[in-house]
């Protein structure tokens, strides 16, 4: 069956907006797929003017994409999770920058991502990337849990395994305890100089840290004592989490970002029995948040 | 006897340099006590130019203060112990700007403290305030412990205590953990929101989590159990330093700074039975450094 995106009724289009990037898609009131688009940064707490900007940018372009007419921004039915929608009040004020379409619901990354997980259905979603974060949502319910950020939280996240690591191998380099393959290695990448360390982490953002994960990863794989030691602090933080949504009444958990897969073989087997692959990805949460019907298996994403 | 600080004799001038004022100290060359003068801030890391401006500023004040004139200048022996002097690059740097002087001899202000702590003698020391921080003097050889700041060090630090304890509350509110007296404390001052624990942590320096270090002491003395298990932590990153100070030959140790007397308690007997009170403060160890004899015990401070 073909659709035909040329009609009056109405058109749904989802927007995952993150700090490197924003990603649009647009169904018709089928689900089937009509375009997409990628454009800039749309992180509303560091920069929210920029972030409306390329988020309309994005549609517009997405519409041209599908051969639509700019006038068929009044059919669309906008769902938006975006970084940085910390409240309410955030996801009010970005709706009110976003005039003339047909409805806007507006959310944070993490809740998109759950909603495309379970398919709009009741559960848990655990974010182990850069940071980490976790949200359920259950009975209409939306809880999000951790999502504290660098400073302040991101357990079991790759920034703080990278950030822990340095901060071991400084240790070991002092002689504050022993030195294994791990530490080693990470202060060699520093010319087995310290104070390389510190001047690089006065500057050092959450992502540069994490970039060090993979070395802990392999670390543990290895049976490196430190290596392992971090990531089942890791795994353990991670299974907090997945217990907290649990008791909120998540019956079924998504593992995702950068660190899911590696971090997946040090989870408890409590954890493990209550994972699932995600259904759908966020951008597809974002559409269910719009009102969209699930996609067919047929369309292409 | 009395001295007369207006002969063509040596005169020794100690500073003391850190990040919140700058002190210097005035003796002549049998010790006795001159003058004193205390200005600004004077961190070479943070701001060269203004701390050479403040030291110069501090010993014109303080030869005035004892009414010498300024050509009594070319007859001072300078030792200088300065924050965010990390390498010998640095005091090589700052000793050259000092020109005019008899001698200068420019150091870390953890080693004047060292020197000043044990008279001279060859021992260890230990800063535990809102850093932490620790250095041996063993038969002429000093060696840096510790000192990585903030991000990447400061275990046993009132930095770290506030910023543990903080993140602590932030789980223990997410349902992450059980909550403690202490941790419910600190999300009161918050108004038990953790959203302005975040955004207050995103431009809060180490000095104000230092500001909830207290806070930590007290719920320990009170036997939180949160407050207990921090503390202990961070008396075991001090006795980890001492025990790094021991193998590099200090039979004695000074623990200095704000924490020192609150965590005292909660140190090994090991640790413990090292522990001397200083004999002199740090700027006794500048003028040492600069070859001044010991004061005497009837000169003033």
């Amino acid at each position: 069956m073909q659709s035909n995106p040329d009609t009056a009724g109405p058109l749904y289009l989802g927007v995952d907006g993150g700090g490197s990037k924003c990603r649009v898609r647009l169904r018709d009131e089928r689900g089937a797929f009509l375009g997409r688009f990628e454009g800039g940064t749309a992180n509303v707490y560091l920069d929210f003017d920029t972030a409306i900007r390329n988020i309309r940018s994005c549609i517009g372009e997405c519409l041209a994409a599908a051969g639509l007419p700019e006038s068929s921004t009044a059919r669309l039915h906008l769902g938006l999770g975006l970084a940085g929608v910390s409240t309410d009040i955030v996801a009010t004020r970005v709706a009110s920058q976003l005039d003339g379409f047909a409805a806007v619901k507006v959310t944070h990354d993490a809740e998109i991502a759950c909603l495309g997980a379970h398919g709009g259905q009741d559960g848990g979603l655990i974010i182990a990337g850069t940071g980490s974060a976790a949200v359920a949502r259950v009975r209409g319910q939306t809880t999000p849990i951790g999502g504290r950020g660098f400073i302040m939280g991101d357990d079991g996240s790759g920034a703080r395994l990278g950030l822990d690591a340095l901060r071991h191998a400084l240790r070991a380099q002092d002689g504050l305890e022993p030195h294994t393959g791990l530490t080693r290695d990470l202060m060699a990448a520093f010319h087995d100089d310290p104070v390389a360390v510190i001047e690089w982490g006065r500057s050092a953002r959450s992502s540069d840290f994490g970039a060090y994960a993979p070395l802990v990863i392999r670390a543990a794989a290895e049976n490196d004592p430190l290596g392992l030691l971090l990531v089942r602090d890791a795994a353990a933080a991670i299974a907090d989490l997945g217990r907290v949504l649990g008791r909120h009444g998540a019956e079924r958990l998504a593992l995702v970002g950068g660190l899911a897969a590696a971090i997946t073989p040090y989870l408890p087997p409590a954890t493990l029995a209550l994972l699932r692959e995600p259904m759908f990805d966020p951008l597809e949460g974002a559409l269910l948040l719009g009102g969209c019907p699930l996609p067919r298996a047929e369309t292409p994403q």
